[in-house]
């Protein structure tokens, strides 16, 4: 890099600093902060305000809509951000008060320590690293353990507050008692609330103490605002980012992963595989208010120069320790791809898909040993627990295709990451379970039940599945009826897919459309289990458009700009959009007003409440 | 319109013809015909070639791939087109040879007659208007009838053909036999056959029989390739054209058409509601190798000048008449909105959204009569039999959002639809039902289980049903899962949503989008069910990825071009397409290069086989 691009770069940090929680702000919305028992316990939520329904009768108001907010401080306009100084931190007096964790005086990792003194990357370094934070000697600082210990930490309080959102206080305002119908869920055995009241933050503790659910928090990563990953809560998704191949920016990361964040991904996992992905990860994490995940197995190849053969659990272990100093939230780990399962995949249509798990089945094959995450899994939970990482146990043998759905090379290794949950949680680590992939329909369901028999409950966070191969270009709708699908049966979170899957790297755009599909999966999900108050938004958005409120329904929705510029190409307008007809019908055609008019009708001859009688009682005529 | 105009719109058409097949036809593709047992019963089928697989061994040669072919003439490059002379009539001498037809002198509808004569029309005016067909005195020339004679027509057997593409000679042909192996199907006591050899003329003619199946196929548009719509055979899709308040013009509307046959729509509705319906319809029958849908009332309507109190029935029946001699193939017809179900309505969120459902509300309550529509049912399935117009069952109080989905306004009418079946069905007419709309994930089997038992199994056509509602913009993804599960639960037809549902009117790439992503959901519910050879296409595509022909891999799409273009947009070098990896993972880290590498250390030791020994029988470890 010459100096002339480091200042360009610098430059384009201060720029996308300055007004970057101006430019992602939503429509007619206000973030507000639902507060906890502390102070420094605030937990942010968007509202979205409506405008009024005129009738003939006058004014009638439509309360604002409460939706959970991913945006962290980028949505809060009055939020000073600087990509360079990174977020404030959070949780740090929380992390302080408990008293169990050390301020180290230097990085663990040797790698860690190179990288640090290293000055051919001091150009691309964060400037503000603080020192990491380590478990005291004999401690355990995982969520689980304190869960399991009674203890309720703020971050429980926070997630339990996240998902409420002030729902229990919205079921008691006359305002929204129509609007807070929803119809019975199926949720498969679940044990989901089935009143806002019941989110109590004592009911995540428990969550969380019987392994159901997660709340990936490193205590590496206090800018983080906690969300819980689990069955009976929310559906979450994950969004990926990543350099690979092509070389981005710093700013082109951390822009991609704020833009991730507007549009409401949970989660961001960082696959990145190129040069300076230590740094690249280090701006990332100081900027993220949602959990990170990692894959280290992929920086520890890049150690090797790409040898599989080469990897060593030393060299692993550094990596570990290097990545959880940072603040990694989860790491994927392969730990089932096990020595006997690999030729299990040799008469596979597509043999071992994951790059994780085909690059620990050639370490396997080569040394004819077994896998050294598996040999080496005690050693690992002692380094997760001292930083609270959780695991996602990782399928590295998940299929690539439909014909390998479900068969003996993939279940072999779910079974094998079953007696691994049961290994982390005895170390109260916190874990989830990964999941395919390629899966069709008829057999998506046997996937949650052999999850939540195998691996004890634990949350089960799966890749789609997409439900045939034959639309590339499109396996963002291929896989998000299989996201759908596994989430109503208790999948907890969705690893999004983009358009671009399997034929190249997503750009922007893929990125919004990939994230605004999982949302709308991962919603359908919880109108499904009958996740309390998760048709409020579908109750106001359906009224706005029934009362042709145009700009209510572009602000209800996941995607306003997208709403509205579609509402725009056909009529563009600006008297369009408070017009009481639509593009679809015309002005003297629409089944909408028409409606009206028969409700109006039904309405002054007391006739709705009569023929509901009347059909009732088999009436063959209404008279 | 000005000479000029009209002029420009003769050469546009004429241009179009020139080359529409040749810009429309797929890579590497061939048309093929499948012969029938006589010379005139040709059924298309599209060959998708593909490469050869190189290995140290040598070459292995990779068979071509049958697709189903909804392209008519239009996907074969030999064929001379000419939009203004329309398509051949195929179906003309089978229809002559039946004998129970005759040749109008003119036109039996006074509509039809007076825009016949219109000097105002005479340049929109489709030039080789043949004169139409009717029934004899006394005679039902409906396919239903024909099969309940224990009569296989040639249309029969051309959708047994169709159905079966040749996958029975695939199945005794070497080179397919891994090709052909697919998931045992659920297919939730549907009486699918579980072998192609099954798929014969006389097990259709028995579906037919039984009202399960339906070949909408006008004795007025002998230009129709037969499709066959029901749940035990390929779950069909439909596209909608419509010019609706925009005027489009001429050529527009059949190059619209054309683009949806070429994406693989099955049927095409046309849901015009402009000045200019009549002539429209009539340039798109005659160059519409699929079946062509209607909704009368609209056309009724617009005869009314948009006052729905002042549709008739005498209205009414001159438009049924009107259009079956044109040849449109299905009628919605909205019988079941009885006048006692209406006030069910007014209570829901969303109302009536259907328009048909709408105007019969509305005219019901204005006149406090019963639907003309359900009171001359009789003399309506009158009509359809002498042209074999198959009714389509309109769902004019399916709901228009989450909240309204299942209730009593849409079950009772369920009701009804059924009742009106099995009238339907002693006239030998033929019939599917339409279904919603907005459904929860949880509750969408219930609408398929409600229609089977009170509908007898007649074909179910759905609208979606989207899952969600907060997500305009990308609805054609939250209905295309309601659309993916609801054919799986015995579905026979999804009707497509697009990305602009509910904003706008759809564009080119809208149509396309939206075409695609049925395409693929009707085929994860093919999958899903078990149909035979269902998952061929996918084995086959699945292979080309994972041996790099990324060429195959574009081939085998439902979306060559998108898939092409998608992978180019990262890697657009022409020897990227031939290279063993991809911009995913680059040339070093490869999930897929490793595998082979994997497969061929297992394949050299014989470990395939004596691992899945070990493993079933117990082994701790492999050695």
């Amino acid at each position: 890099m010459t100096i002339q691009e480091i200042r360009h770069e610098s430059e384009q940090l201060a720029d996308l600093s300055r007004d970057i929680n101006i430019r992602f702000a939503y429509p007619n919305s206000e973030r507000i902060y639902l507060q906890g028992s502390r102070p420094d316990l605030r937990v942010p939520l968007r509202q979205i305000y409506q405008d009024d329904t005129l009738t003939d009768r006058g004014r009638e108001e439509n309360p604002p809509i409460p939706v959970y907010d991913t945006g962290g401080a980028y949505g809060d306009p009055s939020a000073a951000i600087d990509l360079k100084q990174g977020l404030p931190p959070l949780r740090q007096a929380w992390l302080d008060e408990r008293g169990d964790t050390d301020i180290l005086p230097e990085l663990s990792s040797r790698y860690g320590r190179e990288r640090a003194a290293d000055p051919k990357t001091a150009h691309l370094r964060f400037k503000h690293i603080t020192q990491p934070r380590r478990a005291k000697a004999g401690k355990n600082v995982t969520q689980m353990h304190y869960a399991r210990q009674g203890i309720i930490t703020p971050e429980m309080e926070f997630v339990a507050l996240r998902e409420r959102m002030k729902l229990d206080e919205l079921c008691r305002d006359e305002r929204y008692r129509k609007l807070l119908r929803q119809h019975e869920g199926q949720s498969f055995g679940a044990r989901l609330p089935t009143h806002p009241d019941q989110i109590t933050p004592e009911f995540v503790r428990q969550e969380i103490a019987a392994g159901r659910a997660i709340i990936p928090a490193n205590i590496n990563h206090p800018e983080l605002e906690p969300m819980i990953i689990g069955r009976n809560f929310r559906v979450k998704i994950n969004g990926n980012l990543g350099n690979s191949a092509v070389t981005s920016s710093l700013t082109e990361e951390v822009e991609k992963m704020v833009w991730s964040l507007r549009w409401g991904t949970d989660t961001v996992m960082d696959l990145s595989t190129g040069k300076h992905i230590h740094e690249t990860r280090e701006w990332i994490i100081r900027n993220a208010p949602v959990p990170i995940g990692t894959v280290p197995i992929y920086q520890a190849l890049e150690k090797t120069g790409g040898i599989a053969e080469d990897l060593t659990w030393e060299l692993f272990r550094d990596t570990l320790i290097e990545q959880a100093e940072q603040g990694v939230d989860y790491f994927t780990i392969h730990a089932g791809v096990l020595l006997r399962y690999v030729p299990l995949t040799a008469n596979r249509l597509t043999g071992i898909v994951s790059r994780g798990g085909s690059i620990m089945a050639k370490w396997c094959l080569a040394h004819h040993q077994e896998n050294f995450l598996y040999t080496h899994f005690d050693e690992i939970c002692e380094i997760m627990k001292a930083y609270d990482v959780s695991f996602s146990l990782g399928d590295g043998l998940r299929p690539g295709c439909i014909a390998d759905a479900n068969d003996e090379a993939q279940f072999s290794e779910l079974r094998t990451l079953g007696e691994l949950t049961a290994k982390a949680w005895r170390h109260d680590v916190q874990v989830m379970i990964e999941g395919p992939g390629h899966v069709p329909l008829q057999r998506i369901r046997a996937n949650m039940d052999e999850e939540l028999s195998h691996c004890f409950e634990a949350p089960f966070y799966t890749l789609g599945p997409l439900v045939t191969d034959i639309a590339p270009g499109y396996d963002h709708i291929t896989s998000g009826i299989g996201a759908a699908n596994i989430g109503w049966y208790g999948t907890a979170m969705l690893c999004y897919v983009t358009p671009k899957e399997h034929l190249g790297l997503p750009d922007k755009e893929d990125v919004r459309t990939g994230i605004i599909t999982y949302k709308l999966a991962a919603h359908a999900a919880d109108l499904a289990k009958g996740w309390p108050g998760a048709q409020l938004r579908d109750n106001a958005l359906s009224k706005a458009r029934f009362e042709f409120r145009w700009r209510d329904q572009f602000r209800l929705s996941l995607d306003p700009e997208r709403a509205e510029s579609f509402h725009d190409a056909t009529l563009p307008a600006e008297g369009a959009k408070t017009a009481h007809f639509c593009s679809m019908c015309g002005p003297k055609f629409c089944s909408m007003k028409i409606t009206q008019e028969v409700r109006d009708y039904a309405a002054a001859q007391g006739m709705a409440e009569k023929a509901v009688e009347f059909v009732k009682n088999g009436a063959e005529i209404y008279r």
